[in-house]
């Protein structure tokens, strides 16, 4: 009996550990805990909604949108058109109860219970921000059968990982209009996320409409720039999904475009003109002139009054030192007060800033360089040249985010990012010192994209981030994720988002509006080239290039090519089982070039991928040659891998700073049958 | 010889009378006169521009947005970036030379030259609002070969037929997005319109903020209105391409949303709130209390100082006349007053609103109803009802622009309003009478569109009525519009206008992102049930009816179905030569049906519309069936046409509020197979 209940434990612990979420339901983040029940929600045109308790205002929009959003995926006529606290309806199936009003601010309660049944849906939050989390996991849940639309019935406890779950728009490089951001803000939500990091300075432009120095917006920003009332519009509509805002003025670099105003606080005389280049530029603020301060924080005094959020990103990055080097006056400051080096000179400027931001209100943050010797424990530290920063800063008592391993502009796979935790499963840190990482953020750097494109570098991917920050550390099964990030792409659509739809648009305009077909194909298995070689192969790119190409429509982590790869590796693991996924893609990827060749003679804009088109055609060839060796098992003739490795050679450069996705896969595929 | 001469002169004549503009290039509206050179311009990545003479300053941002157009289609790095009054470049290839400033007023000169020659471009106007017609142009004859880009040849003069070439937008009935007026505000300048008339109050919203009664937007818009920031954005956006904007207050019906915030100034006693429902509804402003013109004067004067435009549009539509029949204080007033009929007692209160209004430095304009006997000859009559009021008024000595023919929400053909003619050729209307006809406006009125769907309701069928306003009387081919138009559509995506790319979002999202074919196939070949039928077939409509059904998807004058029409009629005008075209559609049609029942079992939402996928397989069969009757020349059976008379009747049904749209060809065939 003993040995009976000892083996039953033992095979309840097995159970338990096989038992790590099986995340087969449509959700994204995956919730911590969900139980799933054997019966479905079935949703009618008699559907209806009650809000009890003690929530924010901002509920009863919410849950008019979530009804909306209902009623446009299934087309039912609700009865029930704008929620609000007077709403009465009598036995209502789905009843949302919130204790107390949410505030939107860091660690504030987004925890949601979510109880589906057969004949009622009970939603149950401490602050209306979880409660709205609420509605995002229902609104995932939608299916239908031929019956109707259903919500399957399920027991969801969720609550967040981390309490900082960002994402960074860059509005400097490339300008973002409003409804790009507004847009992106409802993508945010529907994954959870809670926190838009906005970029408003660089050399390139200054983005924000000041009162106080209007010239900065003037001179700084060829027009395009927020206004105050648009900023606020922008702020209030992220509270009513949750989502704090918080500005970024990047000082003492990156700040070109403020001189082009005023250039009497740079390290250099002036005149000075918006950048229109990319990389790191010389012109920085000269921190030993007082004026500077008195400037700051005039400015900063004014942006924090319009940004209600408690944090003020100060960036702090890629400060090159060259006007400091060269200026006479700033080396005399530095020896007459024992500043030693330009890291120091940077770490005085920023005690005095945080001193100006203390003063408004705000906790200061910066990227990882502002994390000196000297600096009060008070600053979180933004950590985006690796994670050593992070780490270091937690162990010090510092908080601080993670942004490498997320920089979304440099156009790496969806799982890169995904399996990028901010704490490792073996991370070296106490409980303690874990707690002081407050989570991460995406960062959309904006130098290689335009608001046509923008929304397909950040979507889906993001989407795969922000369930790594929601969700719990052992939800990280990549297949899993692939296939359900797939459903939240296509869901995300109903906010607006270009990222699919775009695609397609952006073929178009490179055809001349012929058939897109063979482009098309083309184009699904390539890739633009990664991290930044793309500023590196003999095209110059400025503010104004244009980014219309095919590089600019190709998307990152290119789907049907993943597929490929995957397929391939099924194949090789077991070759005899099947290769008849593998060939109809190829016979047809082979028939390709002398198709897309009539669109490209027409398109001179496609000129640039001819050899991509060519060499598909060619390693299809060969991937479907060395399939024959394998399932024929036939001895492959000498040099035949020799000389087929020099063609994968070839296949693998870039043109037109774009790559084709396949080239790795059909290389396993040959020297697999090179050991014949 | 005097014969020969005779001959020639007759020759001559034959000629020029064949020569009516022969619309071979891609222009859309076509200019008024043509001369094609047998010659290219190339255009290279050295391309450069340069602005000469007296421009207003908006020509400067209009060069730049069209050199960054031309570089964003060709993918060609051009060297200029911003173009400015001080831009310098040695001998730029093009040259655009303005004489004065233009006024975005009616009536400016909008005429403009455009010589393009192998080595340069000379682009000449009177005003920069000429010019800037001159580049949507230039943007339209883009053409490439296997050589590059180029420009043909071309000297072409041009000025518009009617100075007032407007669309209205219905920001009431569904809010549009102030992105959604932007984007549109583009579209038409790149037709060459000049107005947009915004309906900005109704009885379903009150779309403006006000700040001297802000009830009106606080209680009349549930958060859907444009803040005063917000209308000066899009004011100024219009006046840089040359657009005049000018709004809307519909009084004295039409008018509960403003009644839900003061409720005193209706003929019937309140509460009222706002109206979720369609039609026309009874409250009515009160025009016999004083206190009324207290509360429109001031209100008007805020909204006259807010739109500069000199023109202000008071609705004064379908007033049904009920709250005053009833009101016995209202009725006291015209025994009194010897206001005979509420005809009279709406003129009465136009001419009050008229002082007010010219007090505030307006003109006034208003739908038909107010061009009564009693109103002065200043005001300008929007003609919806009929072409019988536009005549008359022009007779009378009124001005007026024409919107009957022009209503674009009512989902008729594109040709319909192509040859809607303000001054058809037969008008009996004097050379003088003729001048007071202004022109048109498309209006979008937006019961049953969304902010999604608009775009493909507005385009690109007004981009037919822009020519119909812009071209002269003689550019009047069906055919040539039609091909035209579809490169025009195309070209309008890169506004960012989601006509085309939300076609397949929305498919996507009626699928629940399944594969969308044989959806696509259907939803092709049918439109939404014409006029104001689609509020007569037992749906009942509101403000919060999802609008993503299949007919909320389908389009107007269905591209596929009307070529299919076309086509029949070209094998029936001779069956000899050619069924070839018609069998492979007809092939796929019969197959559709049976594929399509897959995805309609996975998507509840597409039930209703089962029974037109399974007409379409059926008289696609029929088809079939008739073409092989009359290519084999066999006689058809004893009643063979009288029972597919029937099917054919069943096929003209609407399911779903939206119709198959090549029944009537079917019909065409099955007579003409049964007179064999």
């Amino acid at each position: 009996m003993k040995k009976i209940k000892f083996l039953l434990v033992v095979l309840i612990m097995a159970f338990s550990i096989s038992l790590t979420p099986a995340q087969n339901l449509p959700l994204m983040p995956y919730p911590k805990s969900v139980k799933q029940l054997n019966t479905n929600f079935r949703l009618d045109k008699e559907f209806t909604l009650f809000v009890e308790g003690n929530p924010n205002e901002r509920i009863y929009p919410a849950a008019t949108r979530m009804l909306r959003r209902l009623s446009d995926r299934t087309g039912l006529f609700f009865p029930q058109d704008v929620i609000t606290s007077t709403t009465k309806t009598e036995s209502p199936p789905m009843v949302i109860s919130v204790k107390r009003p949410g505030k939107v601010i860091l660690n504030e309660d987004e925890s949601y219970q979510l109880f589906i049944y057969d004949n009622k849906i009970q939603l149950m939050a401490e602050t209306d921000l979880g409660a709205m989390h609420g509605f995002e996991t229902l609104l995932q849940l939608l299916s239908a059968d031929e019956n109707g639309y259903y919500l399957p019935a399920v027991e969801i406890e969720d609550q967040p990982r981390f309490p900082w779950r960002g994402l960074m728009i860059d509005a400097c490089r490339h300008f973002m209009p409003i409804n790009m951001v507004k847009r992106n803000l409802d993508a945010m939500a529907a994954v959870k996320m809670n926190v838009l990091h906005w970029h408003l300075s660089e050399d390139q432009g200054f983005r924000v409409e000041s009162k106080v120095y209007p010239k900065l917006h003037q001179l700084g920003s060829d027009g395009l720039y927020y206004s105050h009332a648009q900023i606020k519009d922008v702020i209030e509509y992220a509270a009513a999904r949750g989502i704090r805002v918080y500005p970024e003025f990047d000082v003492p670099g990156h700040a070109t475009s403020w001189f082009a105003a005023y250039p009497e606080f740079a390290s250099a005389p002036g005149p000075y003109t918006i950048e229109r280049n990319w990389g790191i530029f010389d012109p920085t603020f000269d921190p030993t002139n007082e004026e500077t301060y008195t400037f700051l924080n005039n400015f900063f005094g004014e942006m924090a009054a319009l940004f209600p959020d408690e944090y003020f990103h100060i960036g702090g990055d890629e400060v090159n030192g060259k006007q400091w080097d060269a200026n006479e006056s700033i080396q005399k400051f530095m020896n007459e007060n024992n500043i030693p080096d330009n890291h120091a000179l940077q770490t005085y400027f920023n005690q005095r800033i945080l001193k100006i931001l203390t003063k408004h209100g705000k906790k200061m943050i910066g990227w990882d360089e502002i994390f000196q010797p000297g600096m009060p424990q008070n600053i979180v530290i933004h950590s985006w040249r690796g994670t050593k920063a992070l780490m270091e800063a937690a162990q010090k008592g510092y908080r601080s985010i993670l942004s490498n391993g997320y920089y979304i502009d440099l156009i790496q796979p969806t799982d890169f990012h995904y399996l990028n935790d901010p704490i490792p499963a073996d991370s070296p840190l106490s409980e303690k010192e874990k707690k002081n990482i407050l989570g991460g953020e995406a960062t959309m750097w904006s130098e290689l994209v335009t608001h046509e494109n923008v929304d397909s570098r950040i979507w889906p991917r993001t989407a795969a981030i922000a369930e790594r920050l929601w969700s719990p550390q052992n939800i990280n099964d990549v297949d899993t994720m692939y296939k359900r990030i797939e459903r939240i792409s296509f869901l995300l659509e109903e906010h607006g988002l270009l990222h699919i739809k775009n695609y397609e648009m952006m073929l178009r305009r490179l055809t001349n509006n012929n058939d897109i077909t063979y482009l098309k194909t083309l184009v699904d298995l390539i890739e633009p080239v990664k991290i930044y070689t793309r500023h590196r192969q003999g095209v110059k790119y400025t503010s104004f290039s244009p980014y219309t190409r095919v590089v600019d429509a190709a998307r990152p982590d290119a789907d049907a090519a993943r597929k490929f790869r995957n397929e391939v590796d099924r194949y090789l693991a077991d070759p005899m089982l099947n290769s008849s996924n593998l060939i109809p893609s190829l016979l047809r990827w082979v028939d390709n070039h002398s198709k897309l060749m009539e669109t490209i003679k027409l398109s001179p804009i496609l000129k640039e991928i001819e050899p991509l088109s060519h060499n598909l055609s060619k390693i299809a060839s060969l991937a479907l040659e060395a399939i024959e060796y394998i399932n024929n098992n036939r001895p492959t003739p000498q040099y035949w891998v020799e000389q087929n490795l020099d063609l994968i050679e070839e296949a693998k450069k870039p043109y037109g700073q774009a790559e084709l996705m396949l080239v790795s896969a059909v290389e396993k595929l040959v020297l697999t049958a090179g050991k014949n």
